[in-house]
């Protein structure tokens, strides 16, 4: 049903400032790093089974349990994401790592193949008691994920074949048949690694098994949490988090029709939906699909495309509760969302999907991580006191690896190919190599998106060859201009979010793209309680947001922007690594406010002030900040 | 050094509709109501020792304490505010019920006078060793308020009595003196509840015990409450709240300058501190009041003069942080800041603590109480999403008994006698009468406040008398005019809030003063950032919120008011027993946002509506309804 094939990030050479700085950061500072933490807090040393574990270095998470029942999944994250390191360049230190890691997981594995470090080192007799908060089945899936890559990057299996080992036991313990655990995971994962080893290796049970996880999740007759709680002794109704939304467990998936609970849960669950529903060409999954991306886009997403406003679960509350100070906006769940928007895309080919993973790519997700490369934002939130900073590791590090293995596969976001066309999806400087049918197809794209709209792509196939060449015209695009050979193509289509041109391509051939890149006024719908009378500025791709480093004179909070004041596209050499910044005469209220009464009578008077602001993702790399994306307009 | 004393509310008779409808309501069927429940809950059953104590029917509470630790409070505030009926009328049920109460309280009294029933009752070798977390000073300062009100209603001492064995007991334990204990407690109460006792029986001992609490609260070296931590074995870093800015003992009390920590306990110890100052003409007492005053109304309270923004310390957190949907604005905490409020307008005879007292007596306090006057709000939120509903009843019934007492003294809150002067500080048609050095004074005021402005004071000393008649201009009016005997005077000047008519007064003179009340915008300093780009409505002392049951055909978080809409006032027979409301043309944004886009790039439409608000006291008396003060401006 996937009429598209992304193009994996390993055909596309990244050559642009944008991605390539940060590219660069990735593969010398963050993942070298990252590996430094997970020797210092213990996390490596938990794998060294079955030398007796050390006490918890990490104090007690929430509900007694440790984080370290999440530790496997770590691993496997920073697996995945030094593997696509060795993908752009080997590195036999990195590689000695994880052969070493290997070796530490062979001895742990059983003989049955079941692999998971913390049941095996200290609770060997309570494997598969309580799926519903222990992460098991989420562990393996991560390690999965990361084995696959690392495989991909080396050729080297063993990692692989350790986890197929333990993937084939997962796949005895649970299932339908006589004798099987009618269970699934509580942290949905292993339902997308699941995929893709069935797309690695042609597996069809590996397939199957990830059908099985996603069609049984939710069935209640009875519910296999409330099953297992009880085996433990427990009373299902004492569950801590009192309902099954939480884990998108509360009814049958495809019987889903509104976007709750816990926001990565979801969205991991969401992407092996999308892979299901196109590998089984699977109508009501897609369906499922499409509306649950209806309900999340237009109803329960940040402009910065974060998810999830709540720190109590992790995820969602209610239609248009978007408070931005307290935003939970985890990292995770906006690399999960991309994660999701782009299977949706590949199953429909629609830019909407890629609209939604642009604005996370650029905004949501990319503020997760620092410029230096080495510290991270869990919440994402909109405004700030300047209490809100990075910190450099935290007690459960999902997303330091998450952000860490988006960007080092940013390539594999750009390009599909189709059976005769080929779709260019972001843009920016890189080069990729396709098969198309018969024939192979370089294609060249030079920009300095996102800070220019101009794009000009070379187009030389080793043949003339004919075949489409799709170019999204992203949603934030008022205006698109098309030159093919230098000739400017009269008003062109704009098709579900794509120009297409479909013609005889042949070496030296060019088309220039020109996307118009004014500032603009984004408006939330008026339902937004948190954002009425107030606008967020928009470039292209980028959020902007206000930091008072940049506001000397001014206090933040009481900048406000005339409806009709021009707005500005500023280029500043001088700050960071060169950044479009975007200034505006404003007004400053109730100068001396903090001198005046509460509350009056008329209006506070507001003096002139200067507004500069700066992309949403660069965020507090100066220090702490207070910040806003949302201006309270007059 | 107070030079006005207040009229007590037995020697004011209560005429108008406004209170005079609320007064019966709470004497008729609010009291009655708490007995029944008090009973229900096992309150009073937790009186009855030796009987061996029940079993806690209410779970236990936060950090493993039950509410049974304040149970006695709410027995005091209860027999405090039927006193307060009985002064109105006298009532042999009631009495019976106090009397029974006196009995129990009686019998659990210790010989040493020691009277605390959950200590007695539960762990009699424990008395005086949690003064932090557990009330025993606070339960005796509710029972002593309680049996000072009981005695002033019937000139029965028997339970009084009892009390000030307890509070002998006390003043034996705790002092700077040899062999005591230099603690206080870690809920202010009993200071305040000393002072009364000093007033009413002129004994200094009870002055020099509450200025001795108020004195010792705060002294690092080391803290009480760390001394006494340790004593039970306890680290005292390990403390539940983490800071004694909670309970205001963080530093001694004439250093403060911000409010902060537990709003109740701060107005209670402010409303000593007000009291000390007046009785031992203590400057830096009074001083410290000021600058605490000050803070507090410029800073950190809702236009209700709802107070403690933040449900997690039941109390204050920064500056300007006001959130609306969320605001905690405790009952108990507006009721107490009108007591504060009352002192220092005494301690000073400045309207713009008359100001803020009558705001909240309006407003943050009374819409504590359901009109039918069985119901009751805890917090007090100047937004609801429909799900803020008042209850019957609470776990922690502080509120009920404070806003019952409250209103049944309201009478108490309208006149204050000076050597040579009489001020009307409240309107609405009342009558009482004074003794002004060697004469009697009656004064009879009528109007219809607060739906209308107009006021008449007939003034009938018993002999020709020169005074100073006080009439306060609230804050809230842009003009007024007085007639006396029906000339108008020339621009009265305003001094402080009120405007001074000397003259001889006698039989048959007659004040008129004009309040225009005109409706109007209230708007918030530019620093809350909650209220940015929004307006709240007033007329007179009121405070406007709209209900979304009376916009049927509107969504209330999309109405919009427009900058130039006029405002007009509305009599509503039909509604509650006959209100003023406001009506104005308006705006619903975004017709159809539902079906909108979350984010476009030009302003959402709007359609015109109109809005109608109701005073805030009201609100959530016509079922579960979604609700607004502030709206946004366009």
């Amino acid at each position: 049903m996937r009429s598209y094939t992304p193009v994996r990030f390993t055909d596309v050479a990244i050559e642009g400032r944008f991605w390539r700085e940060r590219l660069e950061t990735v593969l010398t500072r963050t993942i070298p790093s990252q590996y430094e933490l997970l020797r210092e807090t213990g996390i490596l040393e938990s794998l060294t089974i079955p030398v007796p574990p050390p006490p918890l270095r990490i104090p007690p998470g929430a509900h007694g349990l440790s984080m370290q029942v999440f530790w496997d999944s770590d691993v496997g994250k920073w697996i995945e994401s030094a593997s696509y390191v060795l993908a752009h360049r080997r590195d036999t230190q990195t590689e000695a790592r994880i052969d070493e890691i290997t070796d530490w997981l062979a001895q742990a594995q059983l003989p049955d193949g079941y692999l998971n470090c913390w049941y095996i080192g200290r609770e060997p007799d309570k494997r598969w008691t309580n799926l519903r908060d222990r992460h098991e089945l989420y562990n393996a899936g991560h390690l999965l994920e990361g084995a696959l890559a690392y495989f991909q990057a080396t050729g080297r299996r063993r990692l692989l074949d350790i986890l197929c080992r333990y993937v084939d036991h997962i796949a005895e313990v649970f299932g339908p048949g006589p004798g099987q655990k009618r269970g699934y995971c509580g942290h949905q994962e292993i339902e997308l690694a699941l995929m893709k080893l069935y797309r690695a290796t042609g597996t069809r049970k590996y397939l199957e098994l990830a059908a099985y996880f996603i069609n049984e999740r939710g069935h209640t007759a009875p519910h296999y949490f409330d099953v297992e709680a009880r085996a433990r002794g427990e009373d299902p109704a004492a569950y801590w988090f009192s309902t099954y939304e939480y884990s998108q467990s509360h009814m049958p998936v495809r019987q889903q029709r509104t976007v709750v609970g816990h926001a990565v849960r979801a969205m991991y669950m969401y992407s092996a939906m999308a892979d299901l529903a196109a590998e089984l060409a699977d109508d009501s999954l897609k369906q499922t699909c499409e509306r649950l991306w209806d309900h999340v886009t237009t109803k329960r997403m940040y402009v910065t495309a974060g998810i999830g406003p709540s720190s109590s679960n992790e995820g969602f509350t209610q239609d248009y509760d978007l408070p931005n100070e307290t935003a939970y906006a985890e990292t995770c769940a906006s690399v999960a969302l991309i994660f999701w928007a782009q299977r949706m895309l590949h199953l429909d080919n629609d830019g909407r999907y890629a609209d939604v993973l642009e604005t996370a790519l650029y905004n949501g997700a990319l503020s997760g991580l620092s410029r230096d490369g080495t510290h991270y934002f869990y919440q994402n939130p909109l405004a700030s006191d300047g209490s809100h900073v990075r910190w450099k590791w935290h007690p459960c590090p999902c997303c330091t690896m998450n952000v860490s293995r988006l960007v080092a596969s940013v390539g594999g976001y750009f390009y599909s190919v189709g059976s005769d066309a080929v779709a260019v999806h972001l843009y920016g400087s890189s080069s990729t190599s396709l098969t198309l049918g018969e024939r192979t197809v370089r294609l060249r794209q030079e920009s300095d998106y996102p800070w220019s709209g101009s794009v000009k792509i070379s187009i030389d196939p080793d043949a003339p060859t004919r075949f489409t060449l799709k170019l999204r015209i992203p949603g934030w695009a008022r205006s698109a201009s098309v030159k093919v050979q230098g000739q400017e193509l009269p008003t062109p289509e704009v098709q579900r979010g794509y120009i297409e041109l479909d013609r005889t391509w042949q070496a030296g051939d060019v088309v220039e793209l020109e996307l118009p890149m004014p500032v603009e006024r984004v408006h939330a719908n008026p339902l937004v309680q948190a954002d009425v009378g107030r606008v967020a500025l928009r470039r292209g791709p980028l959020l902007y947001c206000v930091e008072q480093i940049d506001h000397p004179q001014a206090t933040l909070g009481l900048l406000r922007l005339p409806r009709d004041s021009a707005l500005n596209a500023v280029t500043r050499a001088d700050l960071f690594d060169g950044i479009v910044t975007v200034v505006a005469e404003a007004g400053e209220a109730g100068a001396g406010a903090a001198a005046a009464p509460l509350y009056a009578n008329r209006p506070f008077d507001t003096r002139p002030a200067t507004l500069t602001a700066i992309p949403y993702f660069l965020w507090n790399n100066r220090g702490p900040n207070r910040m806003q994306v949302w201006l309270p307009e007059i």
